[in-house]
């Protein structure tokens, strides 16, 4: 059951990621290069590897490590399925505004069951998929937008491609979450050698975009190395520790846990962000929010509950005799 | 699975229900008293009970009927709780809008099922509890006031009497339906002849009311039977028919079905109206629609579907040979 409290410090720190960000603002503007953060985030991450790694080789008898070309050149695939989800987001938001591509993205969930069972080929019951689907409803929920809301925009109005495209990239986002499971899960390497693998190319792909961003501007705020502390508060410092820290829970779920468990753990972290929100910022909390929480609450609990908690299994199945005469006195007044 | 059949039917009917009341107006307006039509409703249940009794006493053996005044008299409780219920209603009325009593009215699925379970002692599993909070909060969800509607009254602002009476009023609905089952299956008494018994007191409640509402207003639209077909439209006369028809079929579901069957059924026709009402009334189905069509049936699915379709049990309980093989085989990828 440690899982479970990775997952649940995971929740905890992502959901203060979304206020942490909004804190780090100055007048709703940011005061320095959001792209910098998750470079630098990446950097942290490879850094705490690299240094737990160490320990662990100076500890133990030297620690598994595969350093064979043919494992290795696995790593970089998920900074690639990212850059590409990346380019594709972009396009979708050519065609969607921000609010609809923010209900599209609660299909990740789905997306996220589907190729588990596919490309993990991980066996779910009928209620775990049902509890998946309501997961994604429950957010969804909790996200439609209530009586007297400025933008109105209508959600099933975007030309088709916008749809397609999101549905894309919901399944980018969704493939490299579970490439990532499979990864590490692939051998059992240690977790540090394979984060320091992970996190190498997570650093040159998020450098590579800073440069890219360079040219793409003609340099006219200078080069990326310029601008990579300027701004920053203390605030900032936070987000990007944020950032480093729930990547490398993330990675942990990962190898011992799960994609399942990730997507919970996030999307439970965005209704504690809007609780939070709703006494931070003062943002009225709405019914669609109250049954969004209750949806998804349902949902966890069908999710992860043992069927014996859930349903009344049949008497001839194995369970201990406290259990068994607990169904028979039970079931007296019934009758 | 004869319930299923007749629940469905209750679902087909009930959902005409609100699309025939509105062509039955003319310019939104009824041209008739529509207090008139629950009293013929039930005087037409109870002439078709009455026939079908008597042909039940022609062709078999005296069906049985019992006549003793220690069980009749229990048959106008259900017209005395609808009555205290309609005034509680109107209290509630004063506090709260009419979408808010709307929202509130969703909590009669979840005080249904505690009754249920108090009153008529019937043990639920917890998948089946979580499938009832689901239902409610899935006709809620598909209630939530979209983005640019008119009346924009916050559901969180009415005074605490008016969210009281709400829980009492939910309280009091339940309360005759489980009543009403417990009633019916008391004892093994022809259907139909519990149905007469129902109706002559459920006919002399309403015109009770008819009455009392003419000494209210001074007689002043003369006497209630002068108003009784006046206005009358053949929309008027399907109403009155298809309020006959449900109140039968739901009758027929107390006694050999549950107050939870009928509970399904008509959240059902409540999200059937909404869909139905898109095409015909050209009203804009909405996320939240969707949203609460996907929960209701997830549910419904969660309520009704036997266990061994919902989890995987362990192989040591009782299954068939077949499925026993199918788990065997299914479960050879996953590990």
């Amino acid at each position: 059951m440690k899982w479970f409290y990775v997952a649940g410090l995971l929740t905890l720190l992502t959901s203060s990621q979304g206020i942490l960000t909004t804190l780090s603002q100055s007048n709703g503007r940011y005061s320095y290069d959001y792209a910098t953060v998750p470079f630098l985030a990446e950097v942290l991450k490879l850094v705490v590897s690299s240094f737990l790694l160490w320990s662990e080789c100076k500890l133990s008898t030297s620690p598994r490590m595969t350093t064979e070309w043919k494992t290795v050149r696995l790593y970089p695939i998920p900074s690639i399925i990212y850059l590409i989800h990346n380019n594709v987001q972009f396009a979708t938001l050519t065609y969607v505004d921000t609010s609809t591509y923010q209900i599209m993205g609660n299909l990740k969930i789905v997306t996220t069951g589907i190729l588990f069972r596919l490309f993990l080929r991980r066996k779910l019951s009928n209620l775990q998929w049902m509890a998946i689907v309501l997961l994604a409803v429950g957010t969804t929920t909790s996200q439609v937008k209530g009586c007297g809301e400025l933008s109105c925009d209508s959600l099933f109005s975007a030309p088709i491609q916008g749809y397609m495209l999101g549905i894309l990239s919901a399944c980018l986002s969704a493939l490299a979450g579970v490439y990532t499971e499979f990864l590490m899960k692939k051998n059992n390497d240690s977790l540090y050698w394979q984060n320091v693998q992970l996190y190498t190319f997570g650093a040159i792909f998020n450098m590579a975009r800073l440069l890219l961003d360079d040219f793409k501007s003609g340099f006219e705020s200078g080069p990326w190395w310029q601008r990579l502390f300027y701004g920053y508060s203390v605030a900032t410092w936070m987000v990007v520790l944020n950032l480093g820290s729930t990547g490398l829970l993330v990675s942990w779920l990962m190898k011992y846990a799960d994609n399942i468990v990730k997507v919970y753990s996030t999307s439970m972290a965005m209704l504690l962000t809007m609780v939070l929100s709703a006494y931070l910022f003062e943002f009225k909390p709405t019914l669609q929010l109250f049954l969004g929480i209750i949806i998804c609450m349902m949902s966890l609990h069908m999710y992860f509950a043992p069927s014996n908690m859930l349903v009344d299994l049949p008497v001839t199945s194995k369970a201990a005799p406290e259990s068994l005469n607990e169904v028979a006195v039970e079931r007296t007044p019934s009758t």
